[in-house]
């Protein structure tokens, strides 16, 4: 059994992933909690409390091996037991993560899409039903998340009958801000601020790189 | 001008925001740096530092007014200049992207997707043009932007062609770890994490309630 952990915990952990994948493919073959703590700004404390829960006590003076460090942080966000997902809203976007493939490495299973518009096909051999088949098909297949990717002017509609179906978990693409009970688990997913934040960066990066050439 | 912050702490920013969006819609009238710390397990000084430097001081006692905050921060990472992006790859998920309109609002503008396939068409009309036009088309549109939306096995093939028509800044979203210069910026977007991460905290907050319910 995996120690419970902090949503704050549980929240840093794709950013320690994501380092250690860039580093890992620049031949760093050990890194230690205070140069990890340096280069993503945490506290040495909290990073080094975080990788001892999850990889042990790192070897002295030169830290994680970072194959083996990135290895069980990965490990780490994969729950013991699977979930099955379904998506609502077969557009463009519901199809992509329909088709997506990496999501069963992590336990996570799609199970189906779900759209107002009949006939539309998915390119693998998932589903794609219509709306009043969601009920009986979430509770039947012991369907505990829900992926939205409806329209934002649907997206609270859709959330209210996937919480109907049983769903405890939200995982949302529309631009809204959905009002769910506080036993439900909903993670907004922000494209534009992820397109954003590259965006500063690169122009950060500029100014510091003509900076360095005068 | 902006005053020029840390990579960290840009990538604290969406998080708050995350948070705030969440109690705006539950109306939390103001937020104090202490809550705000408190509920996203970021040190205090770190919060308070971050605010002041965003947002100016908070109101003695109350803090800051949430949807003001907001405000603030959102504005903040809209970046003074417009940036043109273009998208490589223009299968389900490129097209879903080319076709968003959320971008926008940020300042960043996705002229046109590139594909191997002719003959793609795209529901907006942003074109979709061949790849041998790439090139060309980035240094005539002062485009610094590149989104990778092709397979993992093409990912970095298709990296290298960015950056060779003048490409700074990329967004990947193949499962693939690509190798660049220093000076260019890369933001991987792992939507398996995302929902793996959905996937521990419902479990989690399954387990809390079932506790409390004891």
């Amino acid at each position: 059994m995996k120690p419970v952990i902090s949503r704050a915990m549980l929240e840093r952990i794709p950013i320690y992933i994501d380092y250690l994948e860039k580093i890992s493919s620049q031949s760093h073959e050990y890194i230690s909690a205070t140069a990890l703590s340096k280069a993503i700004g945490f506290g040495e404390v909290q990073v080094r409390k975080d990788l001892g829960i999850i990889s042990g006590e790192g070897k002295p003076k030169v830290g994680y091996k970072t194959d083996e460090l990135l290895y069980s942080l990965k490990k780490f966000l994969v729950t013991d037991s699977c979930s099955n997902a379904v998506i609502v809203g077969a557009g463009k976007l519901g199809l992509a993560l329909l088709d997506y493939a990496g999501f069963e490495e992590f336990g996570v299973h799609i199970k189906a899409a779900f759209d107002i518009n009949p006939g539309i096909m998915s390119q693998t051999n998932k589903p794609v039903l219509p709306m009043d088949k969601l009920n009986e098909y979430c509770l039947n297949n012991n369907v505990k998340m829900g992926i939205i990717t409806v329209p934002a002017s649907a997206a609270q509609r859709v959330c209210d009958i996937l919480l109907d179906a049983g769903i405890k978990a939200i995982w949302n693409f529309a631009p809204a801000n959905l009002c769910v009970p506080d036993n439900i688990c909903i993670e907004n997913e922000k494209l534009a601020i992820s397109l954003c934040l590259l965006d500063m960066k690169q122009k950060q990066t500029e100014t510091q790189y003509s900076q360095e050439d005068i």
